[in-house]
């Protein structure tokens, strides 16, 4: 029996389309597109291609504002740790906020066993940031503000232009995680006025181990990778080329599809949040109303634990999440979950469902199915939920 | 007509099997690996046996001692800086070599901007170190000893194991950038007794973007990209599964036909070597006769730019290099030719041949006639030449 798969921030498969590049590249031996010699000429102009086609997905003002990564974690890493170093002298201080990824986090962290400051600014019960709670936390030794474009377990998208406005003014590099955003709604780096913005290929059905960073012309940035002079001197090492003319096909794709794309998702969306009800009581669901990601639901279920629910529904052919699969290993309560005011067992009992492409409402029609019974199986062995309703 | 290809550290093409096992990957649709349900069970089971496949062509004592990376400038990259980081408080002193690639430098050169100091110990004219000369440049406040494992410009392998054992006396981490040696030459890194070593999949016809880091159990170092737990929470980031499925099978290729390999580049070497005086004269061999590179023969040619006769051997449908892809960009003189003594000038007059599996010795014999053409029209054209000629 098929998977249905509704955890496509895990995994995505590859488009149609991408599959026929790459087989086409693997088959075409490619040089090195820094090579001196004619067998470097066509790897550079393959190159060059996939760096028009991702650029024009993100608006950059020219190609070379974007450099090819191996996935969102080096772009975050990238972004946050190169202009940390780059601008030392500057100040110490970065503000950032209390619902960020791990590799936003970490790099953070990371941070601060050198003698950084880390403002971490909170978010209001949809798990939104207030423009004002940045500007309050920026001070003279401010260096660099990094907030997510959306979120990956609620799915809220960031106020990032009107943030971009008070970072602009006080002259302070912006950087956005956009690694769930890019592909899946529009976005525009000039209009969202940010600096530096990372993204993974793997969001709108590329290779995963493929993204970006877009960095701003005139923006000071240490490169994370040094040796070479690949990518403009911004990130050595030989380019994955297979992986880059996948992303490149991936963006075409995506640029040209957006709308469909968004409004397939929304109806699975709509679907998924109109009949939940029919299906299980006693659950929120998080995130924002309004400013949203189109392809997720995020749900708190009281009384049980995501992971058993997870595994049930795994014998079941159908696979959800319960966080990101990198955050898979650690055992702890979300994070995120925690700072939008979730109670510690309701973020445990929190199911995070993604859809794509090539999900139906056959797909969803199961789901809830099988989770109506799973809830209720669940809930039976609970001893949460019968001291509850004993009381 | 069909290029014949002797850049190989710049390009090598992928074997028929890695192109294999990459389109079969593709079409697959692998989930991913850190997933909390079945549709990552493949994905994890394809890293696990690619993990194994080139951990055994280096022989780790166990394969979770490999950490991917997204090639030989990131492992490097995180070799350097992550000893660097987790070390900082016993001291910030490094060694190294005149004659590291790129990326050993000009990680140590960003290394220098935050404090660290680096001890450079020469070669001698055959580019190769005397392990005499790593312990005297350590000192209390040395922590790392990074020095490569082979050339990339003049193919000289360094006494690695002599080295490891002044290293290990003193309790010091040793890292070798051995990028264009593993696939080559056999590498055992517990014979060898290095703590940290980096390659990439390419050297050995695996696809580019794709490497490995070898972390000695025990040994300390801070990620490069922290986020998510993969990799034994040692480089975080969804895995690029499909290169990483390749460069397992390019591994066990290498390992399985390391000596029909070997023996075959020794064979076109070699008959470069004694041919070459029938077509030029005054010229050096780079490197050291017996410690060296099978696939590689560094010549500095007198009075002639090395980048016009790659330009016009390019005409004639012959890849060279006059050094690595990575420098293409740069234009001064070679650092390494530099220090193993060569004048300025005929350090601008070299060429690095590189070949591999499919170059046949009709490649070497088209290629010695053409070079020899080549050569005397260049001088013809030479002022060097006829300035010296006249004299």
């Amino acid at each position: 029996m098929e998977i249905i798969n509704l955890d496509r921030l895990s995994a995505n498969p590859l488009l149609p389309e991408v599959k026929k590049a790459m087989i086409d590249a693997i088959s075409l031996d490619y040089g090195n597109p820094s090579s001196q010699h004619r067998l470097g000429d066509e790897a550079a102009g393959a190159l060059d291609s996939a760096r028009d086609s991702v650029s024009r997905l993100i608006n950059c003002a020219v190609p070379n504002e974007l450099v090819f990564t191996s996935g969102g974690t080096e772009s975050v890493n990238h972004a946050i740790k190169g202009v940390a170093q780059a601008k030392a002298d500057k100040g110490k201080h970065l503000v950032t906020s209390n619902i960020e990824h791990n590799a936003v986090l970490r790099s953070l962290r990371r941070l601060k066993m050198s003698d950084y400051r880390v403002t971490s600014v909170p978010v209001d019960p949809y798990g939104r940031i207030d423009p004002d709670a940045v500007a309050e936390a920026i001070t003279d030794e401010t260096i660099l503000v990094s907030i997510m474009h959306s979120n990956n377990e609620i799915g809220t998208i960031q106020p990032i232009e009107e943030i971009s406005q008070i970072t602009r003014d006080k002259k302070i590099v912006l950087h956005t995680d956009a690694v769930d955003s890019v592909g899946v709604v529009p976005i525009d780096v000039q209009k969202m006025g940010v600096d530096l913005l990372s993204f993974a290929s793997n969001t709108f059905y590329g290779p995963t181990g493929v993204g970006g960073l877009y960095v701003r012309r005139g923006t000071s940035i240490w490169p994370l990778l040094d040796g070479g002079v690949q990518e403009n001197n911004k990130r050595a090492g030989a380019e994955n080329l297979i992986g880059i003319i996948g992303m490149g096909v991936a963006a075409e794709y995506a640029l040209r599809n957006m709308e469909s794309r968004t409004a397939q998702a929304k109806q699975l969306k709509e679907m998924i949040v109109k009949k939940l009800p029919d299906y299980i009581d006693e659950y929120y669901i998080n995130g924002h109303p309004e400013h949203h990601l189109p392809n997720l639901v995020s749900v708190s279920i009281k009384y049980i634990e995501g992971e058993s629910i997870v595994l049930m529904l795994d014998e079941e052919n159908i696979a959800v999440s319960t966080r990101s699969a990198c955050a898979a290993g650690a055992l702890q309560a979300s994070h995120v979950l925690l700072s939008i005011g979730r109670e510690f067992a309701d973020a445990q009992g929190t199911l995070v469902i993604t859809f794509g492409l090539n999900n139906t409402e056959n797909d969803i029609t199961r789901f809830l199915a099988v989770l109506g019974d799973t809830v209720k199986t669940l809930r039976k062995i609970s001893p949460l939920y019968s001291k509850d309703k004993m009381a």
